[in-house]
């Protein structure tokens, strides 16, 4: 518990005071956001505000984490650094795509071959290895089992090994992929995708605490849980959510930094391993239900437009349709928040219930 | 757990749903807010927008509470009464306060006097019943000890009961008075005093909980809790939070509604309620920490002023004084918000500290 509050608070204070610090640098070397060209008409004025700040949540996050772990005098287990690894790999990604955009000088950043290749490497090492470093309970960080509450008895090597680790890659490369995506895509309005993050991960904060609690390593039942290393899954996301509140502060409207490809890339990926990790695949979709919801919004626009030539949506993703609709960007983003607390509190209750039930 | 839900989810709905159909009565009436002549200029654009909102927070709550009660079939106990009491009661003066704003189309109300006698009968009453009740266990909502994070060794009936019936009354009423004063002189900006209270109560809610856990009835340690009916006064919370989670959806910024003095007295009063029936007195100053920082920057403005006919602040309360210095009005309820949710973590974080340690 202490660790817990150690990385939240270390975290909240690097990103709190580190992000003024990492916008006056930015500014020093006139790098600001090429807005992109697609999105309402309003959003041209916010050409120019810095962005990458990203960088700001995965530093506050590893130092966070690091403090928590000095504090407590162990090193970290193999789950965290397959969770620090995804956030930091696909963050890294991130940065290159941000980094080419503002170097040269347009909207879109890597091509996207480099850009699949980056992802791909970094997802699918990431696979490999979260099947690996068995403890002595014989738990690896991931399993070949699709999870909803738990591990399902889903088995992706229902035909054998191979078959099973292929599967798997290909699975964790969806999560990953599709997680990473969607919070990229609801970054799109001043303090949107930083607030659903913090109330998302907030809610792993208190998985991770549950399933230490319920852990099959303290006592044997149908309840327990089987998760390698459920603690330091909850470090991980309570360093998340301290540095999430603290870029909040500078994040919210009217923005004075955007957290950049770096930033959603970082928190996406950092979404997908919580969710693999932790054996919650199926439940992370409706904890972060309101990412999915922007995702499908912009699914359905495209498949849509594609099969009638008729818009659904005056624009997606979501956010931007309520715009052109006449809500206020801050109408829009306090409700998107107010919406993604009920996921993650109708979340939290189903993950209880089967607990009560079972 | 199942009654805290069904308390919040219906009360959410109530609210959310509710609200809309308050405003158009209110409108159809032409029931407006007048605005405070002492505020910034800027404010002076709000004039109109409909107020007594708190009366659908009321509601909200009942009906969660009712429906909660109702599917677990039990009858509230005597600490739920006096909760719903003390926020029914206090929301009464504060009703009476707006309908006469409203009618007599004027900005203040009622008459200083006939408002502190209308407290003073509530506040008096509810401290006189808070010592009856004995449960089973001789145990009474409210003792005659200040309580921090449980009851302390300060005994206001050091004296004799006589003494300590006097000094509970005032001390209850101090609490009450300055807990509805700092809700309403906080219900300044759009959405500020609700976003706040929801993350106090939801503080509450996590309180109530661990102390049914906890309970001295369910197992005698010195770390267990002796409180009367934990588990009412978060069932309680709980629609609270519900019911200021449906209104913040509609009086975010651009408020489509103010809560009014009927809200803002409602939640003072049920947030002392909470404190008081809790044994929590103290604690709520630091989970309630914003609340306490804008009524110190008021005293101490006021105080200064009086003093060295100097201001301290450009305008009390703090929120008003970070308007004139140039914050865009989200920009400070959304930091506001940010900081009582560290309040409430702190607050949540010493309670946690003194369980594990004693």
């Amino acid at each position: 518990m202490i660790a817990i509050l150690i990385a939240a608070g270390i975290s909240l204070l690097v990103a709190l005071l580190g992000t003024p610090v990492f916008i006056r640098m930015l500014e020093r070397r006139q790098y600001g956001q090429f807005i992109r060209q697609d999105g309402p008409q309003s959003h041209m004025t916010k050409r120019g505000t810095p962005t990458m700040g990203g960088v700001v949540i995965i530093a506050a996050t590893l130092v966070g984490v690091g403090a928590s772990m000095a504090v407590i005098g162990r090193f970290p287990s193999a789950s965290m650094w397959l969770a620090l690894y995804l956030m930091v790999g696909l963050g890294a990604v991130g940065f290159a795509d941000d980094f080419t955009k503002i170097r040269k000088e347009r909207s879109l950043g890597l091509t996207p071959r480099a850009k699949i290749i980056g992802q791909g490497f970094v997802g699918i090492s990431f696979a490999l290895l979260a099947l690996q470093f068995p403890n002595s309970r014989m738990r690896t960080p991931a399993a070949m089992r699709i999870s909803f509450l738990r591990d399902t008895n889903l088995d992706l090597a229902f035909a054998g090994a191979t078959v099973g680790l292929i599967l798997f890659v290909i699975w964790a490369n969806f999560l990953i992929t599709a997680w990473s995506n969607a919070v990229n895509l609801t970054d799109g309005l001043d303090g949107l995708a930083t607030g659903v993050s913090l109330v998302v991960f907030l809610g792993y904060v208190l998985i991770g605490i549950w399933q230490v609690n319920q852990s099959c390593h303290r006592m044997l039942s149908p309840r327990c849980y089987e998760v390698r290393d459920p603690r330091d899954l909850a470090i991980v996301a309570a360093a998340i959510v301290g540095a999430c509140f603290g870029f909040l502060w500078w994040n919210a409207s009217p923005a004075k930094i955007f957290m950049g490809d770096t930033g959603s890339l970082a928190l996406g990926g950092a979404l997908a391993a919580q969710s693999i990790l932790s054996r919650t695949e199926i439940l992370a979709v409706i904890l972060g239900g309101l990412f999915v919801i922007i995702v499908l919004s912009d699914v359905i626009q495209i498949g849509f437009f594609k099969m009638t030539r008729k818009r659904v949506f005056k624009m997606a993703p979501l956010h931007h349709h309520f715009e052109l609709s006449g809500w206020g960007e801050v109408t829009i983003v306090i409700r998107f928040w107010l919406i993604s607390g009920l996921f993650v509190a109708l979340g939290m209750g189903i993950f209880y219930a089967e607990w009560v039930v079972s």
